[in-house]
Order: C-alpha cells, then structure tokens, then sequence
C-alpha cells in the first residue's frame, strides 16, 4: 500500500505519494496563498493530491490513507484543524471536505509532530522506539515519539517543547510567557542576542557581514563571522550552543529516549553545532551518562511529508 | 488476585498485600538499617511478605506477583537494582535472591516511578490514561504514565523531572548541575532561601519559630510564619510557589497529562499551596487553556506500596 502525505505550511502546500517504508514516490507542491479562505485550500490540496497520484501510476485502490500535518491547533479524532495563526482555518473539518473529492481515511497531525514520525520513520531516528526530535529554526518545534507512535498528550497539545521554561524572569516569548526555550535556542533568539551584541562591539564581522545594517543580521551571519574566529561571533555561537543543550540534557533527563533529533535550518551547520552540543549535555546529562544518541536531523523538509502520511500507518 | 508491593526505602521496608483495584489488605513494615548488607535486607523483605501473606490468609497461589520499588537506579528487565545512594545494592539481582524462597515473579521500578503508578491506579489520577507525579520534599521525584503504564525511557532513567533546569547558571543542585527544578521546587531549596533570608530579616517570625537558630529552620517553620503575615515569610512563599508552578507549566507543555499529581511533604498544605499553584499556570501555560487537573496526591506514603504491587498487573 502507498500513504498520501500532504505538509500543509503558510507558504506552500506540498503533497507526496509515500511508500509502506516511508519514502517519498512521488511529490508536488503549490503555493498555499494562505490570505485565501479555507475551502479554497482544500481545494487546491485535493487537486494536488490527484496530480501525485495520476503522476505516479499508482491505482487509487492502492492508497491507503491521506494525512496531513498543519500548524498550529488540531484535533486528530475528528479530523479538524482547529487554529492556525498564519491560515484562515477555524475549526474546518478537513476530512469531510477531502473525502467529498477523495474517499480516502484523512488524519491531520500537528507538523511537529508529522516532523517527529517522519524521522522516526525514515529518517535520523529510524528504528528507534522513543525519540524526541526538535526543530530549531524561527522557532522551536518538536514532536514526541513514543513506541513509534506521535506523543500529542491527553488534549492533543503536548510535546510544546519550545516552550518550556529555561529561565525564570527571562526573555520574553512569542507565547508570552518569559525565558522559554524558543526565546533562547531558535534562531529568532540568536539574532536578537546578536543585534545587541554589535551595539557594544561594533567592529564585529557580523555588522561587515550585513553590510552595517544591524537590522539585516541574520543566523548564517553570526556563524560564518563564528567560523572566522570572529570575537563576539564565536561568543554568540557558544552561548547560543550553551542554550540549545541546557533544553536537549532537559529533554533527555525526562524522556531518556533512544534518539534526540535536531532539525531545521541552524542543523544545516553540522558537527559545528552538533559536537559542543554533545559535549555539553555530556558534561550536564543526569546520572552521569549519556546513554540517547544525539544526532542532526536526516529528511529536512521532506519529514512533513513522510510523517503525515505515516498518520495512517500508525492509526 | 493480590499483588504483593514493597516500598524499599533507606529508613523502612514497607510490604502490602494489594488487591486488583489498588487497595491495601494488610501492611508491614521492619526497619531497612540501610547498613546491612543486601542479602540481609532481601531476607527481611521476604520475611515481611511471609508476614503480610500470613495476616492476611490469603493462598499464596492467589498472589499474582511481588513488586519492589527501590531508590537509585534499577534495571527492570533483569529484577535488578542497579545503584541507590543510601543502599548497599550493587547490581544485585533481587529477583532471583526473592525467587529462592518466594516462587512467584517479581518486578522492580524506581520508587518514583511506583508513586506515580500507584496514584493513577488509586489515587489522585485514578482513570486518567495519561498523568505526571511529581513528589516535593527533599529533593524532586517524578514519574510519568502514559497510557496507564510507567514510561521509564529506553534506559530506565527518565522522568527525572527534578533535573529538568528551569534557571540557566542558577542554583547548584544535588545532581551537580546549576539551575534544576530540584534547586528550586524542593523543600529544601525553600529552607536554603529560608536561611538567606533572615541573615537580613532578622526580626523574621521564621527565626522565632527556629529559637533564633537560623540551622533549625524547616519548611513548616516558613509556611506558618507566611500563615502568620510574616514578610519574609510571605515573599519567600511566593517565590517557592512561583518556582513550582514555572516546573509545573513546562510539564503540563510538554506533557499535556488529564492529571498532573503533586505529592511530597508540602502537599499537605493543600489549597494553601494548590490554589495559586493554579493560577500561575493558568496565566502561563501555552495556548492560554489550562486543560489538566492539578491535585493534590492521595495516597501519600502507600503510594510506592500500591505502585510497586501494581507493576506485576501493569506487566
């Protein structure tokens, strides 16, 4: 049998044809143009789905199931997406408006979450029975695995990791609360804390970098000025990697899992980040040992896909 | 059936005889004198379930399974106890020294764990499928079910909540890492802060309760002189709350648990604690709906009882 994936994200909506082991057929994508009302979306997502399948051959008798990984708010029983802050859907039952078109099994998911299976699946966490993986990028999301199942909590709302709190009184986050992890391990963070470093240090490459405009600092900035041993670069990068591995020994020191995945676009720097990172959380782990293999994420934005179409594996 | 649950403790080995439901039959408990060594406190553990099983005049065939909750580390697939501070057990297989004389299976869990099992089986998240204890004495003790069963990780060392940090660069703790929830949410972080405290407020109802020896002072010291109006008390009471709810808001996130369980020694002032408890995490919890029940635990001491006999069913 072959899964439907669909990753539905505020840009684009992209849909895949998925293998029983998680590897993408087949896959397309539209632009979400996400000011547009919901039944236009949908639309445009079953149209998609159909351009999959007749690109790929295969029989719609041979398709199990669609699923689809959407920010924000879901509610997986009923198959509706519930609030997302950057779609205009507000408790759309998704599923009764796709099977009208397709008379398919529909899942929805939270993305993260999608993210987290698709990795467990087919990716840096495959094989493993209980993973957590985090995606560190404008903010921080992440997906719980356990026993190869999406951890979503008894509301469907758990596994918001991003916002556990690291420091009490601390930076001020996007949900409002202060010191959560996001305000201190996504890369939003690292160029809040860079445009208030080269206020004092305005030699600084990363200032060079962004042509003297300390508005356009971005994160590959900060760590290419890092790489060139640049003072307060490489001050903002350890701090930086200090953050995001007070947040990962938490993680583990509550789920111990098997495997720690990170992903999104600050993974892209590699043993670069990953090493102090696994050096730091040795040093801090509990118990002394570090027993969870800590590793970059393998699918990048492939996972969404994947995952949402393992939904009907897993269910 | 009945299942026998023991509660290995650094002070007291407490056996009980448990029926289906979670309920004590009949309970005992002998000194641990922690000094001895294993063979000999294994010896007593046996004869107290000989004891409990006399007491109770229930058939030996209709126990289903004993179960053992011990401190430190443990290995459960094995029935060993790995590691415990305040033990002598050094990787000793419990299982099969209890097997000799007892010829029934025999389970074994961290006693946080069991606390946690005993609570959603009897106590305070009876029914819930999904529920986190978290105990609040000297130090911070968590266990965590999920879908009624303990999740312990894929090394048996999870749920270490109590080591999750919640302030970077804080407090040092116990486990040698700065900034735990432990550091903060434990009686004795609140005795700690106690003693700080009146070295400037010496005119500190505290002080009076301690006999003017700042070395004396306890938790109950500090909550009836914040009971009283006492300044330093009230603020250092507020603060202690407010740390305890930050760890309580980063589980609930993460966790999004029907129930989450607070046990421990300061759970006995109940409402006092509980009530602004829940307010601070209705004001902090992401998505600004604080859909879990926080309670107070149930069970007190017989939790671990009621837990560890409970392993034998859950397995």
């Amino acid at each position: 049998m072959y899964y439907i994936g669909i990753d539905l994200g505020g840009t684009k909506i992209a849909v895949g044809l998925v293998s029983e082991d998680g590897v993408i057929i087949t896959k397309k994508s539209v632009p979400t143009l996400n000011h547009r009302m919901p039944a236009e979306i949908i639309k445009d997502m079953v149209d998609t789905c159909f351009l999959v399948i007749d690109e790929s051959g295969v029989s719609i008798s041979d398709i199990a199931s669609i699923g689809i990984g959407s920010p924000g708010f879901v509610y997986p029983p009923d198959g509706v997406l519930v609030y997302a802050n950057n779609l205009k859907f507000d408790n759309t039952c998704v599923r009764s408006e796709i099977q009208k078109s397709l008379d398919l099994p529909v899942y929805v998911e939270n993305d993260a979450n999608c993210a987290a299976l698709g990795e467990s699946v087919a990716g840096a966490a495959k094989g493993a029975i209980n993973s957590v993986t985090v995606t560190l990028g404008t903010g921080v999301g992440s997906g719980i695995i356990i026993n190869k199942m999406i951890y979503s909590g008894t509301f469907f709302g758990a596994a918001e990791i991003g916002h556990h709190c690291i420091m009490v009184d601390g930076e001020v986050c996007t949900c409002g609360r202060h010191g959560c992890w996001e305000a201190y391990a996504s890369a939003t963070a690292l160029i809040r804390d860079a445009k208030r470093a080269v206020l004092e240090n305005t030699d600084s490459l990363i200032l060079k970098l962004a042509n003297n405009d300390s508005q356009a600092i971005n994160a590959k900035m900060v760590f290419d000025a890092a790489d060139e041993n640049d003072e307060t670069a490489v001050c903002l990068v350890d701090n930086y990697i200090k953050y995001i591995s007070e947040g990962i020994t938490n993680l583990i020191n509550i789920f111990q899992p098997e495997i720690l995945v990170i992903g999104g676009g600050v993974s892209s720097r590699g043993e670069r980040l990953l090493k102090p990172i696994i050096q730091y959380v040795e040093k801090t782990v509990y118990g002394g040992a570090l027993k969870t293999d800590i590793v970059m994420a393998k699918l990048g934005n492939d996972a969404g896909i994947i995952g949402a179409a393992m939904l009907g594996k897993a269910n």
